[in-house]
């Protein structure tokens, strides 16, 4: 078969894109991997909670569209190849995120086909903003991963950094507005031992 | 809210298995990054491959259900946790895959609630019998995400390892079955220049 010119083209953009996002591996996040050999990268976050949406999606309290809860979790960080990883308690870097996050959106989804960069976009803005079903539980996975890495490791992700417990519930707030369910398990099975322990500070 | 006992054990299961496949971060494959700077492992990989079937999946051959098709490719290589990644031209470790699979695909899947277990199992089962239209659009993309870093690369990975164009077309034989379109656009900007380079021998 012969591709039309126009077929080659959107198929040029489509694997620039493609070609571009490899650099999401190169990100590195806080979290440690839950034998703490090393910190995890953007890819691998993203591939977590994409598989944690299809095991766990039942337990949103509304009913979620699940293909679209996973691609909104597989390509909500990309920003983050122009903008970087910002540490959920880095309250310097959280002022300028936005910013940073906008213009790396402006580049990155500029490179797919319009179509298909709007529809990324869309729902990298659908994410940011948090009202609908999806964007809610898609959020609460993106906080309960990392809590479920830093309590497999023994807390000690929170140790090193001197996390409070009250900084944990500020960046919590939505969490159970996705899963009532979810919420009430992280709460007692990977964040109430470690304050017992200490390992979380609650002061 | 309380959690129902029956809800509890149902978590932990699941939360047992999310935690466990964490280890797919740490299985190297032998694919370069497109910038060369190390290999990829098989989480970044998977992720990689999902946000490629969103994007790409119209161009298989026969309508595909997207979200079937990304969690296929999000958890096919789970079972490379016990089994290790089985490079493409190793023609020993092929021999014996099979098996590893099978027993690491028994223990893994058995680790989730039963009805989960068997959802995953048989969408990996589809994937290596290769038959329906998602599994040929998944094998399709698990042969051309790797073609396409290796070609990001300048063909250094395939240099290295001396591979031969026979090889490379003896992994693809069912490309084709996949996406028409796709072994088109592969074959003439991914791997034709690189024959001609001599980075990919041609004997």
């Amino acid at each position: 078969m012969e591709l039309s010119e126009e077929q080659l083209e959107r198929l040029q953009r489509q694997f620039q894109f493609i070609r571009e996002i490899d650099r999401e591996k190169e990100i590195m996040r806080q979290t440690p991997l839950a034998d703490n050999s090393r910190k995890e990268d953007d890819a691998e976050h993203a591939w977590h909670m994409a598989v944690m949406a299809a095991l766990l999606g039942g337990y949103a309290n509304t009913d979620i569209d699940l293909q679209k809860t996973m691609l909104m979790l597989l390509t909500h960080d990309l920003v983050e190849i122009d903008a970087g990883d910002t540490y959920a308690y880095d309250e310097v870097g959280k002022k300028t995120q936005r910013a940073r996050e906008e213009k790396a959106a402006d580049r990155l989804y500029a490179l797919l086909p319009e179509d298909q960069g709007v529809w990324l976009r869309d729902l990298f803005e659908e994410f940011d903003t948090g009202q609908t079903p999806e964007a809610l539980f898609a959020r609460a996975l993106d906080r309960i991963q990392p809590t479920m890495l830093n309590a497999a490791t023994g807390g000690k992700g929170w140790e090193e950094r001197g996390v409070r417990l009250s900084q944990w519930m500020g960046r919590n707030t939505q969490t159970e507005e996705g899963s009532r369910v979810l919420w009430e398990y992280v709460l007692s099975h990977f964040v109430m031992p470690f304050v017992l322990s200490g390992k979380l500070k609650n002061e």
